[in-house]
């Protein structure tokens, strides 16, 4: 009987989900479509965002900061939805953390070896992740006979976040970063930064429809599906209405959180709540 | 004669300048030119950076960081290298400090004030600068009869710092700002981010010959000079040679730092140290 009031309670605990800001939004989208029945606390580093300029050692101490923060909340998992802090704190945070950690990078590498017919696999992504070479890791471990090509996209993130996301400026800069991958001829690309599935028509206008683009937040969200599955974790009834399904919380500019993420979320966002993640 | 040798170290003390990241360094440049016998404790805080996305209550709280940390080099005065800083935390930096503070809005401000002729002045900055309405306050304290336009600009710092000064990209962008200007009539424009002096040949061509380019960064120094000399802390000796006369701190990634400042700054600038601001 204890035994499975336990679980659950396990059961019911909500996922926790963090990003450097908003990109990880994408990623809480994906989950909210592929598993309705989940509770999650969302946290946005909104006060130290970007990631994808700064060094292992800064991002790995900011995603411990997080981690500590959103398990005030008994999460049953944490998903890092960002590449930059997979890249460089992952292994970190599940050396430190006795509950399951998934991240971005593995589901979009996996499904990228999967998907290649010519084995050439392109990856748009952030100086950090790109640097880490952590996709080329992934992919050559499920598949040594592709070959991987980096391309590091610094301006991409600004664009999106000044929602400029159909716009000839944006499609400027797609086209000088996506000029060489489509010169090696790649038939796979995957979108190694949470920010890009936002401008994923003008990414894919530009390559072409040779090229299959990979979206590792719906991999992600799958791969967090099963998992929860395979641990008897999957919350069996929706939540109680009124009942707190999403919670966000930013480091900063709560409001400008919630604008953005009600642009690209048609769930009411009603409110997300600041805190000193520095506190953690 | 103890006067005298209390007075000789004060003067030797170094001057503290801080800003978000690399922007900065565009006063420092200035300083370095203008007092050359002075000692620079340079800080940047390229963990956190921007700052121009960011609330005054997380800026503030960085800055007051910073400023302890430059408190320990024993530095006669401190340059809030940055106009977000300067528009959000100055009148708290200056209430809690017991040396001199000198900010970047004042100065630019002043000048602006003192240039325009036909009352219309232009101000570009970040949107924390804009939406904080400084330059708009200090101005119309020095003169009633002028108007002030303000334009946020989130684009530009990116743009720069991913080195693209010279670019058809850039100029686009900088069209798509300062457009709005042009038609206004503005005779006077600041230049309201450490960052825009490095794109000041664009921003000068795009607003033509008719628009007085304001660079607070040049101002800053001038009036750092005007109040050293005034406090008599001004260096009257050259520091001996292998004495560190400038010093350079950041937050994360030196090595990067390092390159940009050295492609900046005629000065060959051999290290940065990375330090933890948030122990601070």
């Amino acid at each position: 009987m204890e035994t499975t009031q336990n679980n659950q309670s396990a059961k019911n605990a909500p996922i926790g989900v963090f990003d450097s800001g908003v990109g990880g939004l994408t990623v809480f989208r994906e989950i909210m479509r592929q598993i309705p029945n989940e509770r999650i606390v969302y946290f946005g580093d909104t006060a130290r965002v970007p990631y994808g300029c700064k060094s292992q050692e800064t991002v790995t101490r900011y995603a411990r900061q997080i981690v500590r923060f959103l398990r005030t909340f008994q999460v049953k998992t944490i998903v890092v939805a960002c590449n930059t802090a997979s890249a460089y704190a992952l292994d970190t945070l599940e050396q430190e953390t006795d509950i399951p950690v998934i991240d971005v990078v593995k589901p979009g590498a996996k499904m990228a070896a999967e998907m290649t017919r010519n084995g050439r696999i392109g990856v748009i992504a952030t100086e950090a992740t790109i640097g880490s070479q952590i996709y080329t890791e992934y992919i050559k471990k499920l598949n040594k006979n592709v070959t991987i090509y980096g391309k590091a996209c610094p301006l991409l993130v600004p664009l999106v976040e000044e929602g400029l996301l159909e716009d000839p400026v944006t499609d400027e800069i797609a086209r000088r970063y996506l000029g060489e991958l489509i010169d090696i001829d790649i038939d796979t690309l995957i979108l190694g930064c949470t920010h890009y599935p936002l401008i994923r028509s003008t990414i894919g206008r530009i390559m072409g429809t040779g090229v299959t683009l990979v979206n590792p937040a719906y991999e992600t969200a799958r791969e967090l599906r099963e998992m929860l599955s395979a641990k008897d974790l999957l919350n069996d009834e929706p939540p109680a209405l009124g009942g707190n399904q999403y919670r966000f919380f930013v480091s900063d500019k709560a409001e400008k959180f919630v604008r953005f993420a009600n642009s690209i979320i048609k769930y009411g966002i009603l409110s997300a709540k600041s805190i000193n993640i520095e506190e953690y």
